[in-house]
């Protein structure tokens, strides 16, 4: 592996689970700062209720502020068909849909049970006729918090239903911080072997200490691509003790350091990340950022 | 790897760089709720300078208070001939004997070159005729915060130095938490390769986030044992930015979840860091103790 792409996810899920409302301005100014850290691939809003995620009320206006970038892919997050109309509306460049592993996760998050909302995704992926490119993440995909355990045999059934909808590619998400490498290497080893050409993405959160290496293993299992959030923040308002997403540029220093290529600076990251914590006011768990990098810059 | 040993550090490499001073009796309380959790080997203090290292003054009182189990191995630390003789005129079951692999970094620890303290080891070997075990640490083996990069074949010349004592393991430790899972795969192999029977431990530290990965992939590279800190304390006050270990309870965590056996119990180790932390009096750095295991106990 030589190369591996980050998607920069602290605008959406970063922010969505702040009790600091960042404004619309400081938003741009947080996507702005990421692109000049060098990423490529940002997920900038979620297309959900406003009412349950006021965090992300003003994702049409992130979306008319973006800089126009025509080698940026800006990511819009969406449950179901209402989002996707109103991500495909604002002009994202990509659509990252979203499917519990869990039927009690998928209620709470999205009203409908698993397979319910896998099939939404088929009318919509059929409507689409490839004019946008979608992207699915299977979330819970590691563990429930309601349900406990999730079956790799569940997750494979939901990957089978996903794939059908040719996606762009698939992310398996641990929601809730609960995955271990071991888990990694078997559920990303388990869809590679099924869909050798299905690109596959992973999401972690290090609610548990795991989240870096489980982005290892990821890397070593086949995936191509990180979801990953400056200083770590994050989290999920219906996901309890969900604290943040592996911090992008602790995921950047390790693979640095491995010789791995991600397009991102490091020391750019860092500050953006420094950055980031004083706009929210209180201390965010990204360590790289306290640490500093390794040999110390010149 | 079906079982993986775990040498519980809290005592020593936990509390020496906490600014407050645990008393004798505390140090005592927290040796027996870890040998409660499950420990069976465990650095119980270090046998260094007080005036150094005000923390381990107590190293004898520590040693002459511990409850005499025959099933449990007490380690003490020596950097010198000095403290070999204060380790064993003070019954420990093991010591611990650390050389630095960079100079710079041997010098403000133990006051001589890497070499020369390595040449020290050697006659203290010969002169204990295997009474009692040595393992020896090679400190900085992953990098200096005064030299920057430590090459393998630094580490390499010194493993060969080391492994001439017959040492009962040789541990690779990054002191100061720069570590990446590529290095380690790189370096415990390496060692592995060359001294294939001789046993390797590995001491991580979570400065940049990479510990729990770094651990993983020493056990995948072939590492027998893992030292941890219950609640993730430690640090090294020579070494700037080092935060703790890492996590005893994140690391059964880890391994529980992948079928691995440590003879820890993984809810006796969270409550004994919650413990540590009122005793401490601050926030310590273990994420399971905060997040709780999974699926949640019954």
């Amino acid at each position: 592996m030589t190369t591996i792409e980050i998607v920069e996810v602290s605008p959406r899920d970063g922010l969505q689970n702040e009790k600091t409302l960042l404004s619309t301005e400081d938003k741009l100014a947080l996507i702005g700062k990421a692109l000049d850290a060098g990423v490529r691939r940002m997920e900038v809003a979620s297309f959900v209720n406003p009412k349950k995620v006021p965090q992300m009320a003003d994702a049409e206006a992130v979306m008319a502020g973006l800089p126009a970038r025509d080698d940026v892919t800006y990511v819009g997050l969406a449950l179901n068909e209402r989002g996707f109309e109103r991500a495909v509306a604002a002009d994202v460049d990509e659509v990252n849909f979203a499917v519990m592993a869990s039927d009690t996760f998928n209620r709470r998050n999205q009203g409908a049970d698993a397979f319910e909302t896998a099939r939404q995704l088929t009318t919509i992926a059929d409507n689409a006729q490839g004019k946008i490119p979608i992207g699915v993440t299977i979330g819970t995909a590691f563990g429930c918090p309601f349900e406990g355990e999730v079956s790799l045999d569940r997750v494979l059934s939901l990957v089978e239903a996903i794939a059908a909808t040719l996606p762009r590619e698939i992310a398996l998400a641990d929601t809730i911080g609960v995955a271990t490498p071991r888990d990694v290497a078997e559920r990303v080893g388990a869809v590679r072997d099924r869909y050798p050409d299905v690109p596959i993405r992973c999401h972690f959160h290090n609610t548990r200490n795991t989240g870096i290496a489980n982005a290892w293993a990821a890397i070593e299992a086949g995936a191509t691509t990180l979801d990953s959030s400056l200083g770590g923040v994050g989290g999920c308002p219906f996901a309890p003790a969900a604290t943040g997403n592996i911090a992008t540029e602790d995921l950047v220093y390790m693979l640095d350091r491995a010789g791995i290529a991600t397009g991102l600076d490091l020391q750019a990251c860092i500050e953006t990340a420094q950055w980031l914590e004083g706009k929210l006011g209180h201390a965010i768990p990204g360590q790289v950022m306290k640490a500093g990098g390794f040999p110390a810059p010149a």
